[in-house]
């Protein structure tokens, strides 16, 4: 079958992947979306870096510890964004019926263990034809939606995660970093969660234009407008919770310097590099920083859902569609941010 | 009056200091112990890079404002873990009678607004024959206890308040890292909230010995066993609240890289030069970072209870004891943590 690759930092496309094979337990999905994560340019080009500090860390739990076996250097499968309709239901598998249109948080259960399906050498992902889900794992899409919307599931399900783990109430406000595809999904769950202040800022008008679409009650061009002056602004006296989206090094220390007393820093960017923090800063402010990640299976389904019955629309988010030939192209693309949002790989 | 003052980075003792005059409010107390707090160690190294820190900083509450205006290469007063006897009582104010012990939040309301009494050209502090209180402010020594143990309740209270702000429970474990004073007041701390598993590191035998007679459960020097590696050991399954009491780079980043997923931090240690983290650790563990600073007053009046009924024995901790004289010679012997804990100063 075909399918888009990394190899030594470059996307090219193969003819010769093998055809998967369900094994008791797995489902053979053909897929029909496939959203392009920023995490995916960002190991496109630091995946050396995340390797080698993925081997430094002790403690993670199992699932991730897939990632430091990854050879750079042999073809890497991407894509944990999908949206995919049933093929074939392996042997001794209860599953949907051929034709059904279903997602899933991307693990592949096996008879080995657990499997992530991102950055593998050996487990097919989205940038393909065909790939393989569990049966335990995967949800049907509802409601006939999409499946191009039904592929967003997964980077809005990050944005819900981060809002659960952050703690915030409808009392306190919000200061979400950077309107990417991870702050924009912030903000829909901000406003899913009954938050009214929520300031955005990026230095994108295209990525500003979306943040309010997604329901930023003010958006701010941080070139024009400190960020934190236009929360004192807008948000005032509320409670702040910071969501940090933009995942590059010195955002955090200037929460840490800028932000009012007490603030709550929520990192949902994905930051592959050292930083540097002046501790001095959040010590004197007793500052809380909740590092946040992916999200739970619940989240997951509760982010489809809404998005299925039209409490988070999704629509807007997507600025463009390639084939597999056109995948090493939107990674280009992707660097523009007034151009592009979500691209989706449609096989 | 006599004082110790902070000159240039050094310190010296002056005769000439003038007299405190009690405003409406204020209570003129003579000093009878004050310990010599590590962030004042800090401060008369780092003191520059302390007010270059604050001048940049923004957010912070109006009272640590009164920091960056410290003249360094003037007198600057220093002392703020003191007991002291009521002499005279100001104009139309309500306070103990003289010879009252009492103790005090190290901040003196004036009419000019709220001074805190810590680093300051003007506002006399510990190190001093005498120095004025708020009498809306101090506390009575209850019990007739000890004023040297009275005099450990500001260092005590650092310690309850970080094991407050870190949410720990009787369910948790606790890893304290570092066994200085703050260390030894965390664990204090821990055994007075219930917990029972706390593992205190320290590379000094002496403070390791202080650690368990404080209530770690078991004290490891991590020249001979990783932090990590003795709380598994310790430790093993439960949730993991992580004291990091050390204060110098680095610290942060080996906890990120180093405890298990889910971990929480409270950073009680006052580091105030720049630090170097990698968020990849934190966020691919959804670890929790409280920076935690000073109490409030429930709590300082809480530890004081505690102390005063026994709870708390703070006796082991006090290991010497200076005049005026002595404080320049305690500021050199506390950079050997085998001979010293707490010096108190007796002006």
């Amino acid at each position: 079958m075909r399918a888009a690759a990394l190899n030594s930092g470059q996307i090219h496309v193969r003819d010769d992947v093998p055809e998967p094979q369900p094994e008791a337990g797995q489902i053979l999905v053909q897929v029909k979306a496939c959203g392009i994560c920023g995490s995916d340019l960002h190991f496109a080009e630091h995946g050396a870096d995340w390797l080698a500090l993925s081997k430094e860390m002790q403690g993670a739990p199992p699932l991730t510890l897939d990632g430091p076996d990854v050879d750079l250097g042999q073809d890497v499968f991407l894509g944990h964004e999908f949206c995919a309709e049933v093929l074939e239901v392996g042997p001794d598998t209860v599953g949907p019926k051929p034709g059904t249109l279903v997602t899933s948080i991307p693990v592949l259960l096996t008879a080995g263990g657990i499997r992530s399906i991102t950055y593998n050498n050996d487990v097919p992902a989205g940038y393909g034809e065909r790939m393989l889900l569990s049966a335990d794992v995967l949800t049907e899409v509802p409601n006939g939606l999409d499946f191009r919307h039904a592929a967003l599931t997964e980077p809005m399900a990050v944005g819900m995660h981060a809002v659960n783990r952050s703690g915030i109430t409808p009392n306190d406000g919000a200061l979400v970093l950077g309107c990417g595809p991870v702050g924009l999904a912030v903000i829909g769950a901000l406003k899913l969660k009954g938050v009214e202040t929520i300031v955005a800022t990026d230095f994108s008008p295209a990525r500003r234009a979306l943040a309010a679409t997604m329901g930023a009650s003010e958006v701010v061009d941080p070139a024009t407008e400190p960020a934190f002056d236009a929360w004192q602004r807008a948000g005032g006296g509320r409670p702040l919770v910071v969501f940090e989206a933009i995942g590059v090094p010195g955002i955090i220390d200037g929460v840490l310097r800028d932000a009012p007393h007490g603030t709550r820093l929520a990192v949902v960017g994905v930051c592959m590099e050292h930083d540097r923090i002046n501790p001095f800063f959040a010590l004197n402010k007793e500052m809380n920083i909740q590092f946040c990640f992916a999200y739970d299976p619940m989240e997951f389904n509760e982010t489809l859902r809404c998005i299925a019955e039209g409490e988070l629309d999704v629509a807007p988010l997507i600025t463009g569609e390639v084939d597999l030939a056109g995948v090493a192209g939107a990674f280009e693309a992707l660097g523009d941010p007034d151009n592009h949002c979500k691209i989706l790989v449609t096989p």
